[in-house]
């Protein structure tokens, strides 16, 4: 996400803007958010927006990428055990997602993503390589260090940790937490019986 | 899905009725969709839609259940061989929603489940709970059989199946099927070196 340029002025009209988009995905939903709408409740020209963005995907993305931001990213840590970070990673965003705003920010980009709008697609893999990347580089340390093994699929893992937390947001079921040990322990230790 | 009753006029009035919600979906999304749209585009009266169905979201649900079904269901064989069954379960799948009326079918439901209508998340677990029972059952035998461990998380692995195709379905990132491979391997054999 680019950081605000310029002075302090640029920097708290640049979060209003980000601030009211928010608000309105929470209230209507990405189908109905407008450049103009936006405008009208960041109490700012149209033209300032516009500047800014192009159109309201980007403007989406950052607005949703600066409220994972603003809860900390969850980068994936690295403290040299792959399943004890993988478990934080997930119990993390678990509990990001179960608060009813940063849940209805999420639902409201999945929507987005899947009403197949003309650039929803280039909105998901904004929102989704970040995710995917850090995932996919602590997999890859984890593999270098042999904590797990070279030929791992590495990208169906960081899927099938996506695609489990994104279903879980779209069912609303939060789980216990000890969930996640049951994915990873097949993930990691595999549950066949040679 | 329950069948259609009655005499052979009112199956094909059903079925009119079911074909004319998926192409409204197709072509608008699931939030713009009426039931009197419905009932202008299958040519009979709001209240022949009304009689069958209360409101549109167990409409939608069956319209989509019922392509699902046309195309086969996916039912998860039973072989004997759990990991060539999933394969053949995941690749199923993946050919199935890779056509595009079917993508824009699901999507549109995933749309749906996403945008918080009051009644999206019953919708999503009506089509999501076939396929999580079907995994959940053809895991079962495969544990009591001792193909996999009587402890695995059955429940866990469904939901990275379903969550890994769920994704590929949002990104439209259709991958070739060998990608499934490294995703069983994960899930079957585990990737962790002790």
């Amino acid at each position: 996400m680019p950081e605000p340029r310029g002075r302090p002025r640029d920097t708290r009209l640049h979060q209003r803007i980000l601030e009211a988009t928010r608000e309105l995905l929470a209230l209507r939903g990405y189908a109905e958010l407008t450049m103009e709408n936006v405008a009208t409740r960041a109490e700012v020209g149209k033209k300032t927006v516009y500047r800014r963005w192009p159109s309201k995907a980007p403007l989406v993305a950052e607005a949703v990428l600066d409220a994972y931001g603003r809860a900390g990213s969850f980068p994936v840590a690295d403290t040299g055990d792959i399943r004890a970070d993988l478990r934080t990673w997930l119990g993390e965003h678990a509990e990001f997602v179960a608060e009813p705003p940063n849940s209805t920010l999420i639902r409201a980009v999945i929507a987005a993503a899947a009403a197949s709008h003309p650039d929803s697609e280039a909105l998901y893999e904004q929102l989704n390589a970040p995710q995917y990347n850090g995932l996919f580089t602590r997999l890859h340390h984890a593999a270098v260090r042999g904590e797990i093994r070279a030929d791992a699929d590495l990208g169906a893992i960081a899927n099938a940790l996506i695609g489990s937390l994104l279903l879980q947001t779209l069912t609303q079921s939060h789980r216990p937490e000890d969930r996640f040990d049951g994915l990873l322990t097949a993930l990691l230790d595999g549950v066949a019986i040679d």
